[in-house]
């Protein structure tokens, strides 16, 4: 007989504190109850009719979200899975990729692609700014033997609150008349920013679940071009569990080739279906309003938003620079967040890698409304009081009056 | 303003027939309650105190489950994940590695093998026995070069339902004196048939959530030796989501290098809590006597069990054969199979590639009791008499007979 | 700080045995998993434009359960609160009250009858046979001065098994030419009997949510004719909680005038649903069949039903009578269920007041299919072995061959 | 076959607006997640020994909430139910009652018990203030024959946001040395405010699941004094759901008489849990504090609040007066409600009877944290701003100041 102490998840669970928590982390953001609610539908059989007609249900209802009318992939797994999948299905050890230092999102990324015998070509980012399709432009110009094979940009770089301009990606890539493929991540861009797959010409759309789409994390997702899959056919990255044409050949019956997370496509349903019940137009208009009312509220607390450009503003994400003291050392941005969340029970994203101590993130995206968009600017600024961190009144009431007007 | 007919996920989910399902397959198997509740909890940060501090309970509670001490990986991904993973971490492009043709799932994973670029040697089998160690021997001592890098096999063939003897395969490898790692897939033998990774020195070993773990598909693990570990140092395999030196790292301290599937490790708790509440020798023993009443109805019903050697019967679920016409041709076990789903509501397993037509399988796994299986074996019974099947009476009776015994 | 040892309710709830419970109890019944979770759904303000649209389509959905187009008062409360409001309605104290000792719920609605300060006459029963219409016209016809203000009969009673024909009751009291109200306990018929409220004449009908509505207990409903209504403006009985004027004006416009039991309307919702899908003939017939199939398992085992007469029977459950040892005594019923509980997973009815300790109840109804009928059956076969009652083999089999060829 | 369209319950449920929405009327309140998931736990025998261990713990843990060491009464049944039951245990038809008209609730209960054939006195009151202690004292003290059987006053006025002294009336009742029992329905309160049953000399408290318990709606309770209970051997109104005595009897072996609603039962235990967990001197100052923050929102409005007396302001809700036009009426508070609703997806409370359109509530009770409350009040201002409403800005502005300090 073995003896183990029960673990009690919901005891756990349970006490993240009085009252609703606030998970304002730019993702996994709040899953709406009815989406816990989907996912709690008990387990079929996912070679049985009734789950055929779902998936082939999912897997168009989510076209639309991707503004692509080719296959979009759905894997158990997580976006750094879904990141292995759109590397591994096109590409060959040793070739070369261009990449962006947007952030540590991108960083992870070229980390990725190294340890995947890849030789990724990354052009420094100063962390506060998205891609500039000029440097793409001029660097794929250089490149008339056509090494590189990839270009791999970041559409909202998590790290940052920095959204890329991928039509102009595009457009130099185009320029640069250069056959590379174009891989985008917008896994935290995904259900909360327009997205063109189709139309701005990407080859492989990388996203996740756990976002924008505001599901619990365990969902990766790749859409793919017809040069995408061509492009497949001869790559020769030793993978498997990844292979598209297996999943796009099964999916054409709304089923998939090995055991599918049955659970979390149901959740994935219930958030197409709320997509779609708002409107796609109308959720990234959500969006944008509460980004632009974050950062009227981060302007008049005189904070300084991280994102050095206007035009890249992440609707998404604000990151917040921690103002310095005399000593010229920035206020610290974990003990910040960490009194917000033992005072306000609200969780705020950290600053991550050079970014840590003194930059925080506020999260203002998928199941979210004005009312808890107050709430959470409210939560950091008291938190700023809290932690004698100096800044004006006032961000609150900025924003309500921005929201009042809008 | 984008428009879609809402796929209301509960309608289809809902029309699976009056009274409760019965998800006889041999996997996924019936979630209980408590799973599906504990997976319903709201998302939380992943890297936040509470969640580090749940992740190192689970951590530690899932070892005893694989008879181990060493680390457990888990991961966003179903079990074909989980063999990528264990072949990528320690194999090398062109590594030979020598596999056994016991079904279905052997032969999957052997293509996996092949696809990522390693050379399987098959040795042959019948799909109604399993592992026969004195082959494995015998193959291992004329490689006097070690060029066969891992020995891999199914433990639980679920596609046959017959059970391999891993501590002979052990046996074997070390009467070989051979330095070969050994793998072994206990996808759906984990949480339902003994299972001792470290006593018998096994390497690396494959699992998923969606069997006798109770849980829906979306985790894939792998339990790994201080060998194998070793061995990951020095493979060429390119591979990044899957590696483990990050994740064994990272899970000291509870968390994940990358984002995991929060919610299904909530119901991976509940699901430890319940294995060890009830106790491991417990829970294997009532498989086994499930198994065993499932066989005395098929035999008194007059039907052939798929697997030939009752050493090697499988606790987890009976393959049946259909019986012979005068023609020679086999009743069609899927009209059969189609006929249960519709009159009574129960979802059995087909036969697989070459069982095809005229094979059944019935699950007796996971969230089950006495009768439960008698609800199962009755659906089997009343089909086998709707579908015109010659058989004889008694199945039932004779379980039931069995089972009140014991 | 108060200091308080936690209850965990999860805990107890869980701790009901492995794999799924079997509530063969003849009510409380086995909710479905899509009831519950209807009922999980978020609370909202019972007075807003939501609450109301659900309100007027709950209240129209139930009519053709009760066979009525009049209202149908649904109370946050249980089936004695449906009794008392059914009295309180439209009688005064006082008055006399004809009631038929059919078991022990009719004994009880007679106690409470005498607790509200009325005159029950009680014809008297043997608990095995319903209700004699004869019995009644006799007595109504010798009740010149029509004191007899009304009849009160269960239509299937819980304790016995056995169902009476109100069409009778309504023909008796019509060729007694008497003014009486009839009223009539259906709490254990309603959504399993087909019932008739305005065919049949019933002035009052009373019912529950818990049996074959297949919800959790927390509801209570009374059906009214115009001539109950007219009588509740007259009658005296002190009463204001359960008063029908202002729950009938109110729900026109699909609210109540105090506050509802939110959060099992929802759950109502879904059961009416789910009646809808099946079709209320379906329901009825698939009651009848597995009513017939439990007989045919007590048959065989050579046990005696309890209810006497045939025409009687019960769809809704089987009282069965333990046989008796040499001495004359009975087999310890309760001894029986325990053991099943303990062993088998499964709750069996209780022999209630005289029937104590000799005869114990089967739920047939609600959320149940062929195959949790085996099960059940199954559980009460391997029980009488177990507990050393002497009976025959064969009833599950019996049961079997009747449900395959139906 | 029946045809009925479906009514979809979850449809209703979800089309509640974008985000979550906020459930700002004073009950029912929002309800956790953690109570809608144990309430979604599969229903089981209530005669069953699992249940009769959760009852005990239930019905121990619920002693400390109420102040007292005596039975607490559970229903199911509403807050109405509740007043009922209080009134109908202990008192006769005829019985004079002293009553105090501190608002709508007050005059609910006073016709309530005119219906159950009461003589209700009902001391006038101005909708703004709570109990006059004096008022009672110099009535008691006049009645010399002991004529007046009970004094019903309400603690927390739902409709008005008024709190009244218990203490007082209980002193107001000794010193005049009069021998009726004292009843306080604390259907607002209970959960919340502080409450002492026992110490205060409350015969019969009156309370509701749906406010400060955190529940849906559908259970009732009465706490008791010995001297209710003997008072309750002599009353002679018919009744019989309600009564008591066999329910405490029932109780020591923690079943009920009747069917208990079980699954609300569930809810209960766990809402007992989490008060608990939090200690109740926590949870009452944490309602003290939120409600002086929504009063500084409303003053720095320039709004008036109704209650008239800070010593009787409620820390469950606040009721807000409307500001005048130059023509002497009021802004219509209904028409901004309903803006608030559509606009911010936040329900208020209405004014009710005489306050209806010139005065709405804001709840700020039960499952709440800072910043949901923020949430609320931003709701408010922006509703006001956008209904035209003369205010002065600076109202959240004024609780994040007074929150952060505190």
């Amino acid at each position: 007989m073995t003896t183990h102490a029960p673990i009690h998840a919901a005891t756990h669970l349970n006490r993240i504190g009085q009252g609703r928590h606030f998970l304002q982390i730019p993702g996994p953001s709040n899953v709406p109850d009815r989406v816990l609610r989907a996912i709690d539908h008990p387990t079929i059989d996912h070679r049985g009719p009734e789950f055929a007609a779902l998936g082939l249900q999912i897997l168009a209802a989510i076209k639309p979200v991707f503004g692509t009318t080719n296959p979009v992939i759905i894997y158990p797994g997580s976006g750094t899975g879904a990141w292995e999948a759109a590397m591994v299905n096109v590409l060959s050890p040793g070739d070369s990729v261009l990449m962006v230092e947007t952030g540590q999102f991108a960083t992870q990324w070229k980390h990725l692609a190294t340890k995947l015998q890849l030789q990724p070509e990354f052009i420094a980012g100063d962390w506060r700014t998205g891609v500039n399709a000029a440097d793409i432009e001029a660097r794929l110009s250089q490149d008339s033997q056509h090494q590189i094979k990839a270009v791999c940009v970041v559409h909202n770089e998590t790290s940052t609150g920095v959204t890329s301009d991928i039509a102009a990606v595009r457009a130099a890539i185009d320029a640069a008349k250069h056959p590379t493929l174009l891989m985008v991540d917008t896994i935290s861009g995904i259900g909360s920013i327009e997205y063109k797959h189709d139309e701005w010409g990407v080859d492989v759309t990388i996203a996740g679940s756990q976002k924008g789409l505001m599901m619990p994390p365990g969902l990766g997702f790749n859409a793919v071009s017809d040069k995408a899959i061509k492009a497949s056919e001869h790559a020769t990255m030793p993978n498997a569990y990844w292979r598209w044409d297996e999943i796009i050949e099964a999916n054409k019956k709304g089923v998939w080739p090995t055991t599918p997370a049955t659970n979390l496509l149901y959740g994935l349903a219930e958030v197409l279906d709320m997509l779609h019940e708002e409107g796609l137009d109308h959720v990234y208009a959500r969006h944008q309003r509460h980004a632009q009312a974050t950062r009227l509220a981060v302007q008049a607390w005189g904070l300084e938003v991280l994102c050095a450009d206007p035009a890249q503003y992440s609707p998404v994400l604000t990151a917040v620079v921690m103002p310095k003291r005399d000593d010229g050392t920035h206020y610290d941005a974990d003990a910040f967040r960490k009194l917000v969340l033992e005072k306000y029970n609200m969780s705020l994203g950290t600053g991550l890698n050079k970014l840590q101590g003194w930059v925080f993130r506020i999260g203002h995206l998928g199941h979210f409304n004005d009312l808890t968009l107050l709430g959470t600017l409210g939560g950091v600024e008291m938190g700023l009081a809290n932690a004698g961190v100096p800044h004006k009144h006032g961000g609150v009431q900025a924003a309500i009056d921005f929201l009042a007007k809008t």
